[in-house]
């Protein structure tokens, strides 16, 4: 959480608005709800994201994933390609980065070709705002995931989708559930329920995986499935990363799944209407049962969808471009 | 040809009409035709595939390879291309799935970004229809080969360019030649031959690569090139998988080209106005010798721009949007 | 500079038309100076790319890029798309040439798969002159950089920089540095600057690095980079190949950067309007000190963004679609 640079205030430009999107840290209640509302006008009467805008038409989204994820990458295409956005994937193994350019250099080359957004995910945390804090004025950052910081993109499509499931915040208890203490997801998804006012945010894990600084963050931390569970109306699991099997933080998967596996029986201490949620790709039989992931609480593929319509809000967004202004452009 | 799940019923909607292509088998001779019809129509009179139709704007395309075919994989994306849908190309080496992600949850991800169409190649046999099975309804399924069961777009193509040359099916006679024990594409040509009613369908080659269970499928078998061809209309070469030739089921490349590589020589026992096709990649000097492939008689670079007319046909049947149907949306 | 077939002559049609873009020799100044004015058309006031053309729209343009690059590969991507192109990127690693099928076959398949424009990057001098040669009258060949031989469309977005900045060429002292004898990109500049009437062409590096034969292209050779710069307009900075080092050809890093490396002591030899250029990726420290690159005098970055212009304008000359040929087809 302690970045040299202050990616809470770099995100905004001088009129105070989203420029740049890196860390829910430090963006208002009214600012993250306008971008809830935004992507829920995406998506049609049936959940259904709209399927093409021509809001980015003329404009150019480079994806810059340094760290692989397919799923994350593949609905930032998405969301661009329907805003009629053109899309720039670059082979960051091949480039002339990977041959001793540096970074900068290479940044500072896709803006001199009049790229408009960079999509950036990195191993490194820090690294978007890095980028953000150097990159010329009319380029847009977004984070897609820096290290163990922060996953802005996927905690606001997770907001998203318990909105539509649970509209008033004010009166949720919501459990995140597994290794938190190696998960950007769960860092901003704490920030995001913490702003939009949630009754009650829990962690649940092994002593190992939840830090003792997460209180700082306003969250009640329980090393109990059931107790954590109880009465909660949200359950948030997270992937378990496998590597960490490796080192001394983790039993075995087996034994993992036994504590905090979500299983059939566990949910039952959520209050009945409970959602679950997961971020994706999940391990079945080692943080949640098979029976809840397809089951009926499951709202795991609404999430993927949610994911597309809160990208292109996100997108549509920082660049200016709502569909409002894009209507009174077409006036003119 | 005995799969657990019935692909010829399975690629029907109830209406009866083609949801998915998954097999040239089971489907009815007017059906094939009108995919014919259609591909011809997207041909321009100097047989020009149209460059641009919005047929399937705004509809997102997967393309999922999990076998190399660069030719395929492109003339796929040339044809979505071409009928203004956006495409996406999965890379299966980096995706989740190499990661343990389970197949299926991979494709239910897809469905959940709302894409309409996933083109399939897979080393496995049934693996399109495995998946048609499992899609949800709004998703059409397209076989661009799958181990040796199947090939039905590459066998429509042959079709397409057969009947631009030959237009009664009813009067000819046809030769397949070459590898038809591993030949997906000649497994779904003969289904096209017999059903569109061609007078005769003969197979050659090699007796370790006739399976004697062909007859059952009502083609006539050769083991001598100059009884074979005696008099046919159409001679269609298949390529020879290199790799065969480690094992017992070859001679060397030397003599299987004297006695099964089409040559000039070989070529005069057929019709002097029969036309030499080959699905490509060709092997010069193998199964085909060059004067031959680059002859007068070679309709071979015609079958690879008929490939992208009639790609573009089937998927625009698929998804329900033929030239007609997008009039009168137009309209509307 | 000898090739067994005359690229000058093969890029023209039969009435005279630029069809191919493989070299700058032979091209007349006439021509040259049409590329830049379309160009500087393409360049809004504040020297940013126009966005989206619809020149090419319904084209089909095919990267082929047996060479890692990039850089010059994003540009011509993004030069397509700007032009409303279909972009097709064959890897070439995993395609059937890989496997085996000659280069020309694949060829023949792309054109029968109506692509209309290859761009071509490879490690051989007279690739794309070989690639020209065989292709369908109907195809454009674009050279992105064939081994040492030429790099046309880098060397025309360098004389477009370079007019920008100083709009008479018939005044102008230039001075290429460095690695002369490997640099096709050198070799392109030379003529270019000709053709174009530089008042004075000058390269300057260590004696193993310029051959003694350049001064048939009618340029100075100076190995003391303070009189090479005496007095110059235009410094152009080349790229250093790392690789270079490992041989007798080259002193170290250390050493080459004392000598030949454009410090800005040795720039102040230059005239003080100076402008320095390199068409990148830079090595800092090596063949230019970053306060060089990072100065007032650097049009490094300006270079990438005329790229994007002069590649859509060649793109769109070779393919006869000027701004004014789209203009009265709208109205037919």
């Amino acid at each position: 959480m302690n970045h040299p640079l202050s990616p809470s205030k770099l995100q905004f430009d001088s009129d105070g608005k989203l420029h740049h999107f890196l860390t829910i840290e430090g963006i208002k209640r009214q600012t993250l709800t306008e971008i809830l509302d935004l992507a829920d006008s995406f998506l049609g009467t049936e959940g259904k994201a709209v399927k093409k805008l021509p809001l980015l038409r003329g404009k150019t989204v480079v994806n810059l994933f340094f760290e692989n994820s397919t799923r994350t990458l593949t609905t930032f295409e998405l969301a661009a390609q329907r805003l009629s956005a053109d899309v720039l994937k670059i082979n960051i193994a091949t480039s002339a980065t990977a041959k001793g350019e540096s970074l900068l250099d290479m940044l500072h080359n896709l803006e001199a070709m009049q790229c408009d957004m960079f999509v950036i995910r990195h191993a490194q945390s820090g690294a978007a705002q890095f980028i953000a804090h150097h990159v010329a004025p009319h380029i847009s950052v977004i984070n897609a995931g820096d290290g163990r910081h922060a996953h802005p993109t996927q905690a606001m499509l997770d907001m998203l989708t318990i909105r539509r499931h649970k509209p008033e915040f004010g009166a949720l208890k919501v459990a995140i559930v597994g290794d938190v203490l190696h998960s950007r997801v769960a860092r901003s998804q704490i920030h995001a329920l913490t702003t939009l006012g949630a009754a009650e945010v829990r962690v649940i894990g092994p002593k190992t995986l939840i830090p003792p600084s997460m209180q700082q963050l306003g969250v009640h931390i329980f090393h109990d499935m059931a107790k954590g569970l109880d009465g909660v109306d949200v359950v948030i699991m997270l992937r378990l990363q496998r590597e960490r099997m490796a080192g001394a933080l983790l039993p075995s998967e087996k034994e993992y799944f036994s504590l905090y596996g979500l299983t059939d029986e566990k949910l039952a201490m959520a209050k009945p209407d409970a959602i679950v949620m997961h971020p994706g790709p999940i391990n079945r039989g080692v943080e949640i049962a098979s029976s809840v992931a397809d089951g009926p609480q499951s709202v795991i593929l609404e999430q993927v969808s949610n994911g597309i319509a809160l990208r292109m809000a996100v997108m549509s967004m920082v660049l200016g471009r709502s569909p409002q202004t894009q209507a009174a452009e077409d006036i003119r």
